[in-house]
C-alpha cells in the first residue's frame, strides 16, 4: 500500500476558472458581488500563509483551500483534513481576476459576531482562542465611527494589536474587518483583538458608557486638549472617525473630552496640519496605551 | 474687440491622445517609463486643484496644464499665463491610462535640489517661498534608509509636515517625493518641508551627526530605550528604515541610541506585534518634537 503523498483529505487539482467547486474565489475585487456573496455564505477570505495561519488559529473553519502546486507544501500542517483546490497560475488568475499575493488563499468560515457588551466586558475573545485575553477585562478600547475604507479598519488593528489596545468597537456603517483587504492590511490582527459592531449608532455610547468607560473624541479641533494631556481613567474608550468628515457632532457631543493630536504651527499656516487617519490612530492608540 | 473668455494664455483643445504636445502626461501607470521620463525631461506631475496650489506656491513653474471642461474654472487664478491642455475624459484616460483624480494635472518643472548640508543648516527651503521657514535652523529632522515605495514616502512627509518636524533627509535609494504618487499621498506636503537625498550612503550620516545632531535609530529590538523616554538633545535625527528589512546594521551601528516604540507582551506572543512603517514614523515623529 502506498502512502499518499498529501495529508489532506483531498488535494482536486480544477482546469476550468468557471468550475462551480471555485465559486467562492469568484472576482475577488468586485466589492459589491463580493459583500453580496460572503455575507450570503457566511465566508470570508484569508490570502497568504501566515494570515490563514492565524485565521485558523483564531477558531475559523476552513471551507476549502485555492492554491497552485508551488505553494502548496507550505500550508501541510495547517490544512489538513481541508479541501485543497490545486490550480495554476492563470486559473488562479482567471477566478480571482488578479494575481494572488503568495498564491494562497482560503475561504474561511465566519463564526458568530460576539455583542458590543460581551466585547467590552471581556467576554469574547477574538476567535476565542487566545489563553492570554480569557477573562481580562477590557481597559482601553478603540471605537470607530463610519470608517469605511477597508485598509484603514485593517491599518487600525494592526496598531490596536501591536500597541494594546483591548478591543475595538465599530459603528454600524463601518467596514467589515473580515473583508480580504482588511484582513490582508491588517496582517491578521483582526484575529488578535476582539471585536464588535453596534447595533444602533444613536445610543451605542450609552452602552460603553454604562460600563465605566470614559469617552474620547479625537478631533482637529484646535481648542480641545492634547491626548496625552488627559489624565486617563480606569476604562477609556477612544472614538476615532473617517478623515474627511471626522467624528460626527453628536458623537463629539456624547464625549466626555474632546482631545486632539497637537499639530505644528507653521503646518497650519501653510494648510498642511491633516494626518491621514491611520497616522492619527496610531498616535493616540499610542497616547491610549501610555 | 471682444475680451476672450479666460485668463490664461492659451488654452489648447486637444483630441487625439497620441497628439505629440501631451507627452508629459504619457502611462502615467508605468513606473519605470515615468521615471526615465521625468529624470530626462525635468518634469513631475501634481494631480488635483490643490496639490497643484501647493506645487505653485513652493514656487515650482508650470509646463502646462491637463484638464477637462468640467475643471477649468477652478484653476483659473492659480495657472494664469500657462499653457493649458483642454481633453475629454475620454482623451484624458488615453493619455494617462486611467481616471485622473478631480480631472487636472500639472506638469511641473524640478528646482535645483539642495544639498543635505543646505537643508540641515536651515539654507535650504522647501520650493523657497514659505517666509516661516527662512533663516530658521533644523531642531528635528528625519533621516529615511531605502524607502522604495512612494506611498509610504508620501505618508511620512506629511506625518512631518504636520507634526512640525523640520527637514527631511533621503537615503541614495529612498523613493522620489516627487513622483506622482508621493506627491498625492503627501497631500503636498512635499512642497512644505525642506529634504535633500544624500550623495553616499555608507558616510551620510557622518555629515548629520557633525552639524551636531545626535542620531537615534528606530528599531523593533525588545533591548533598545523607549522612544519617549530618550531625553531629546538640542538638534535630533530620527532614522527610519523600510518596514521588512528595518535599518541596515551599518545605519544601526551608525547611531547613538536605538529607540523603539513599545509593544504590547499579548501581541509578542501573537507575533502581531509590528506596525507598519507610517504607523510607526507617526508615532515616532510624534515623540520627536515632543
Amino acid at each position: 500500500m502506498s502512502r499518499t503523498p498529501y495529508p489532506w483529505r483531498v488535494v482536486i487539482p480544477v482546469e476550468d476558472a468557471a468550475d462551480p467547486r471555485l465559486a467562492d474565489y469568484t472576482r475577488l475585487r468586485d466589492v459589491d458581488l463580493r459583500k453580496s456573496l460572503e455575507g450570503a455564505r457566511g465566508l470570508f477570505l484569508a490570502e497568504g500563509e501566515k494570515v490563514i495561519r492565524r485565521a485558523v488559529a483564531a477558531g475559523h473553519p476552513v471551507r476549502s483551500v485555492l492554491t497552485t502546486a508551488k505553494w502548496l507544501g507550505h500550508l501541510a500542517d495547517v490544512i489538513e483534513g481541508v479541501t485543497v483546490y490545486l490550480v495554476s497560475d492563470e486559473v488562479m488568475e482567471g477566478v480571482t481576476g488578479f494575481q494572488v499575493h503568495r498564491g494562497a488563499l482560503a475561504s474561511m468560515e465566519r463564526l458568530t459576531p460576539p455583542s458590543v457588551a460581551d466585547v467590552i466586558s471581556g467576554r469574547a475573545l477574538a476567535g476565542g482562542t487566545e489563553p492570554e485575553g480569557r477573562g481580562r477585562t477590557p481597559r482601553r478600547i478603540v471605537v470607530l465611527e463610519d470608517l469605511v475604507d477597508h485598509g484603514n479598519v485593517g491599518a487600525i488593528f494592526r496598531c490596536a494589536a501591536a500597541l494594546g489596545v483591548d478591543a475595538v468597537v465599530l459603528s454600524p456603517r463601518c467596514a467589515d474587518p473580515l473583508y480580504r483587504r482588511s484582513v490582508k492590511v491588517s496582517m491578521g490582527a483582526v484575529f488578535a483583538v476582539p471585536y464588535a459592531r453596534m447595533a444602533d449608532w444613536h445610543d451605542g455610547l450609552a452602552e460603553i458608557r454604562a460600563e465605566g468607560f470614559q469617552l474620547l473624541a479625537l478631533t482637529p479641533d484646535r481648542a480641545a486638549v492634547p491626548m496625552d494631556d488627559v489624565p486617563l481613567g480606569d476604562r477609556v474608550a477612544l472614538m476615532l472617525g473617517s478623515e474627511g468628515d471626522g467624528l460626527s457632532s453628536h458623537w463629539l457631543h456624547e464625549a466626555d473630552h474632546p482631545v486632539r493630536i497637537p499639530m505644528s504651527e507653521t503646518a497650519m499656516d501653510l494648510g498642511v496640519d491633516s494626518l491621514n487617519v491611520v497616522a492619527a490612530a496610531a498616535i493616540a492608540c499610542h497616547s491610549l496605551v501610555r
